[in-house]
């Protein structure tokens, strides 16, 4: 159900829609490419929760490219995903080319289920594909009284600092505390400067792209899917080597490291593999889980971290800021938001779905 | 033995010993202050490593802080270091206030030895000192085939974007790999955008401090200790909001987490104590080792790594670099050059280790 017609930040009209009924449609999708009822409702709740939450980029807008890449054969429908536990509380996961949310799910549940018997429980996982936000594996963790870990590798478009073209992805991070009340912490960071997707909504609005977001070698463009391409290469999270982008690229590689080289998945600048039309995406990711009462007694921890929220919030505030957020906190308003008011869908994105409905001859989304 | 005499990059006239006399010599303070042969040959291991390193912020000038908070009675020389391993792999480590370097090692240690049998251990430490370099640890782990993680908290000077006060330590984390070759992956990084001991420097020089290193309200300068104090805010990784800085602030954040309030120790502003003349510090650390083997076989594991370091190296170079660094590597460099040349110790500093030698009678370093 379309709820409302916006203006919208990502540039061009955004149209809101119920977050529910985009998630049926979702996963009618994925229904009719062969994916199974269960895997295609977590499919479809990876990818609408990045909505809710606000990471647009990541979330329905990336049905097409799954759909498209499904359709090739570069991506099974129903994968064979087998866990290898070499320890009790390390890992091995064989994704079997899944698509990457259903991937991503089965592992961290994994996770989450082992470390209850030993306290802590890592996977790192092979053969898998784009597998939305990290923060949804993490806010999994979360509800099971757990600390959470996600990372995964992405196609090569970060530059190491000393270099001039991309080798690393923006490789997200994600860790969540478990929370008892709001706010909980709920990190979910690339670890380049800004995510792709933020330089994406620049350019469609326009706009001129603000100095340490991308590399300096290309003129930041959109391609023919309204995206900035691999070839325009950003700077890790910290620019330059002045200011310390080295930490950045250092952080962007270990993600690759206990993503890509412990799993063996592709790594570096094999994940333009991701992007090509006649190959595995080969994606790594690494998962995750401790248990708090593990470390201290619960009740503890969250008083102590109530108390670090109030010591946070009685900090002086710059002028014009109204408050200092939590990591995840922004997220959190946001969803509340888009539960309540729709989430944004971009008219390009819309015609794409449009497409994919009119060719499984399922209806469209309304 | 002094090894000659050079100017410094830190400012001042520094001169070179050799690393085996200035740890002799840092033993025989510790022993003298009442700490055990054994527990004095860590600390000073330690603190000699990260002058070998090139982190001379966080070596043997260290000595004198903690050799007055010994005095004092802030710190315990025998501690008792008790840990509660509350499940397999996760447990807690209470530092009896010790001094960091001697509670850090036997932290790690323990979880190397339990992540042997588990695949992977960790341990929140609570009431302990400052711990020296982060990386030491987890080159710890990296000798025994294992993954290993460290991080600290430490006196608040860093700003959470949107405020105007340091909330947050500089908090470092380190990650490292094991390696087979040359190089290996050694991750050793402040979460702020520079560490407080290249401000030092700077101001040390009568250099302008470049921007995006501090918070612009204080003009930076150095106190009776030559360094740069708490009053000196600074950027988290990633500058101000614009660039990216809530991720280095939710990184902070994070280490915070992990090694304060997870662990009952001191963070946030708290972690002031830490530079009151009559307080225990209460730092917290946060230590995790991971078995290699739990997750590949380390060869293809190694194979994979060295792959990767090619696909860097062949990064095409900016004008003027030599060579793109791994994690790590720049500091390895390092430590080969001041292996052979000796570590440099500012006059500043050694004029303390004599001011050590003569009150506790014993010979200086020579």
């Amino acid at each position: 159900m379309k709820m409302n017609e916006m203006p919208s930040e990502s540039g061009g009209e955004a149209l809101r829609y119920d977050p529910e009924a985009v998630k049926q449609f979702t996963c009618k999708v994925f229904e009719c490419l062969g994916v199974s009822c269960e895997d295609a409702r977590i499919a479809a709740d990876v990818l609408i929760e990045a909505d809710l939450r606000g990471f647009e980029c990541h979330g329905v807008a990336r049905l097409y490219h799954c759909y498209l890449r499904v359709k090739k054969g570069l991506i099974e429908t129903s994968p064979k995903i087998q866990i290898d536990w070499r320890t009790p509380a390390t890992g091995h996961c064989d994704g079997g080319n899944g698509i990457g949310m259903v991937v991503g799910w089965h592992a961290m549940k994994t996770c989450i289920s082992r470390a209850n018997e030993t306290g802590a429980a890592f996977l790192a996982v092979g053969r898998s594909n784009h597998f939305g936000i990290a923060g949804y594996y993490t806010s999994m963790a979360h509800k099971s009284g757990m600390i959470g870990i996600a990372m995964t590798n992405a196609s090569p478009r970060v530059v190491p600092t000393g270099g001039m073209r991309g080798v690393f992805g923006t490789n997200p991070i994600s860790v969540c505390f478990p929370g008892k009340k709001e706010p909980s912490f709920l990190l979910d960071m690339a670890t380049s400067a800004v995510s792709s997707g933020k330089i994406d909504v620049v350019l469609r609005k326009g706009e001129e792209v603000p100095p340490g977001w991308v590399y300096p070698s290309v003129r930041p463009f959109l391609d023919s899917e309204d995206v900035a391409p691999m070839s325009v290469f950003q700077y890790p999270l910290g620019g330059g080597e002045k200011t310390g982008g080295y930490k950045g690229y250092g952080l962007g590689m270990m993600v690759d490291i206990f993503s890509g080289v412990l799993s063996g998945a592709n790594f570096g600048t094999r994940l333009a593999a991701s992007k090509r039309p006649d190959a595995e995406a080969g994606i790594g990711h690494f998962f995750g889980a401790l248990k708090l009462s593990g470390f201290r007694e619960p009740d503890a921890f969250h008083a102590d971290f109530q108390e670090l929220v109030r010591d946070v919030r009685s900090c002086p505030l710059e002028p014009g800021v109204e408050k200092i957020h939590i990591a995840g906190e922004p997220e959190a308003e946001m969803r509340k938001e888009n539960q309540q008011k729709g989430i944004r869908i971009l008219p390009s994105v819309l015609e794409k779905l449009h497409r994919i409905a009119s060719e499984l001859d399922i209806k469209q989304l309304q």
